[in-house]
């Protein structure tokens, strides 16, 4: 087992990494403080690995609540439903929420912790490739709301993140290339050493060779848990991670959640931001063919498969957190590892990017 | 004009009291960063101080938000109303928003502001006596669930708060003496010197003489942001505050919100908590007396008006914030302006003192 620590004061917290972790009952139950523990799931996950987790727990009183699965209840009413049943059993500000599953579950499962009783503990227990890499490490959680994609949220940090990559056996083809893409996000925003090892390890890494997948799990979260050390709140550096998420987000909001996975949009984003790099004069034509073979490689969408209205698209991006003063603030490629975020980029190039994708 | 000042490191904020102070401009706009701003108000204050707010932000692209009146309004579905307002006109993370109203607003508005966005700056601008002395202050954000009061939120603290008891000239008089609730708490729990000084001057209080509203107001803000410094996040001290909200949440919760005042409500809970620290041997009947000779003149209820059935009461009791492990926590006096927090008292004498109650 590999274990990290992000750094953050006295909400630091330990990130494990390794096989048959769902089996290590020490690991998990040192970090609940309290006797009440709610496991929060979803109908996919549940039949899986839910009991698992309960036999870690039979010196506690665990309660469970299974969402349906699917970015569509990433909302308020469904936080609301956890709201509902914790109340319902009388928890308290002792409890400790565990979210087991995806990115959807943990962000939903995180926000609950951090607004019930004014915060209580949560533990991530990921269980997807794209959520062990990404969302389940730096204590972003949060909701959808109808207008925009994670409006709605605090910054809570885990008590712990127990990634047990056994987990991804059970992970069809397409979340697994979908959370490549957030692996090799980390590659292009700031690791150009771990980027070609991703290029010289691809095939290895779609035959989902254990022993890489845990190298590269632990290479991404270890970038994550370096920069967001660095800036837990995002008022600066912490907005590379964000590397392909505004072109992500309006692909996810325009084309309705479900079609594209979360991963996919980003992989297209990315191929959008680095496309949008080159015109800017950053990086050569030769340097996206790269990045777009790799994420070819990766099964994933170098494309948008249905036609979207230009200006449909663009007042979509205008909703994201990174704009500021109604200026939309990208993530742009200053070379191959080494990402930065602009507002200073011509938008006739931004405009012949977007039209070329829609 | 007088000032305090919050202090909590890097979320110290100042607190302004005074009159006038809605003709400032420059306190005001000094707290706000963007160039976004939204006023949260409700349909009773929005006809007599919206305008006035308004004028003092003439260099900022401003939005309101007009909730309907009552405790009823105070859940998630109105942080929702925000939410979208917030989204319509795509403001940013950059944006303000400022509560002016009561505790109802300034809650609401408080918890919209910690999770727009994973968070955003907000300003109290409380207009009425409860939550210029008590629920402004100190960061307590958030809403109430069909099954316990206040059960969601978070802390988020202000840029600053600002207290300008003219407002007070157009509250009715019980929403007035439902705010001495609160003040009369502070000399309860913390402070004989200014419990005496209430005592002595309760009838120049009733008649609003401005400059002893303005001493009180800035007595128990003094007070409150003692306590809020020394324990932010309510792990030990803050609980303090809570005396006789556990009794009065319960009195809120089983009669329906709107029956009782919460000001009201918490006097009869005071009232109950003083008893049952004379049943525990800690004060004397006499001083018990005293407190409740104090409340009367504060026109505040010192009984319970309908029948409640004391299971009921007993359930509604347990749904507390203060609750660890099953266990009901109340904060009890140890003398005449000292409280402390106990799980030690005697199960029948609680009974008892409900039971007298109901």
């Amino acid at each position: 087992m590999k274990q990290l620590n992000l750094d953050l004061g006295e909400k630091s917290y330990p990130i494990y990494i390794g096989q048959n972790l769902l089996n290590q009952e020490e690991l998990l139950i040192s970090h609940i403080s309290g006797k009440q523990v709610m496991i929060v799931t979803d109908a996919i996950v549940a039949p899986l690995y839910l009991s698992k987790v309960k036999n870690l727990l039979s010196s506690f009183e665990v309660i469970e609540v299974i969402l349906p699965d699917g970015e569509e209840y990433k909302i308020l009413d469904t936080v609301n439903t956890i709201f509902t049943a914790l109340l319902e059993v009388c928890f308290d500000r002792s409890c400790t929420l565990i979210a087991l599953g995806g990115g959807v579950v943990g962000d939903i499962t995180g926000f609950a912790a951090a607004s019930y009783q004014r915060g209580v503990d949560f533990i991530q227990i990921p269980t997807t490739l794209l959520s062990q890499v990404d969302s389940s490490v730096g204590g972003k959680t949060g909701v959808n709301h109808a207008l925009g994609k994670n409006m709605i949220g605090s910054f809570h940090q885990p008590k712990c993140v127990v990634i047990d990559v056994d987990t991804l056996d059970t992970l069809d083809d397409r979340q697994y290339s979908a959370g490549l893409a957030e692996v090799i996000k980390y590659g292009l925003l700031g690791n150009a050493d771990f980027l070609s090892y991703l290029q010289n390890n691809i095939d290895s890494l779609m035959s989902r060779d254990k022993n890489l997948v845990i190298k590269i799990v632990h290479q991404s979260c270890m970038d994550k848990a370096n920069i967001v050390a660095q800036d837990e709140l995002e008022v600066g550096k912490r907005a590379l991670l964000n590397l392909g998420h505004t072109f992500g987000h309006a692909i996810e909001n325009t084309l309705g959640y479900g079609v594209y996975l979360h991963g996919e949009a980003v992989a297209v984003g990315m191929l959008m931001a680095v496309k949008l790099s080159a015109l800017e004069g950053f990086i050569t034509n030769k340097e996206v063919q790269l990045v777009k073979d790799l994420l070819q490689k990766a099964n994933l969408p170098v494309v948008i498969s249905s036609k979207i209205n230009y200006q449909t698209f663009v007042n979509a991006m205008s909703v994201d957190k990174k704009v500021i003063n109604r200026e939309v603030r990208l993530i742009l490629m200053e070379k191959i590892g080494q990402a930065f975020i602009s507002n200073d980029y011509q938008q006739s190039n931004l405009e012949q990017i977007i039209k070329g994708f829609l």
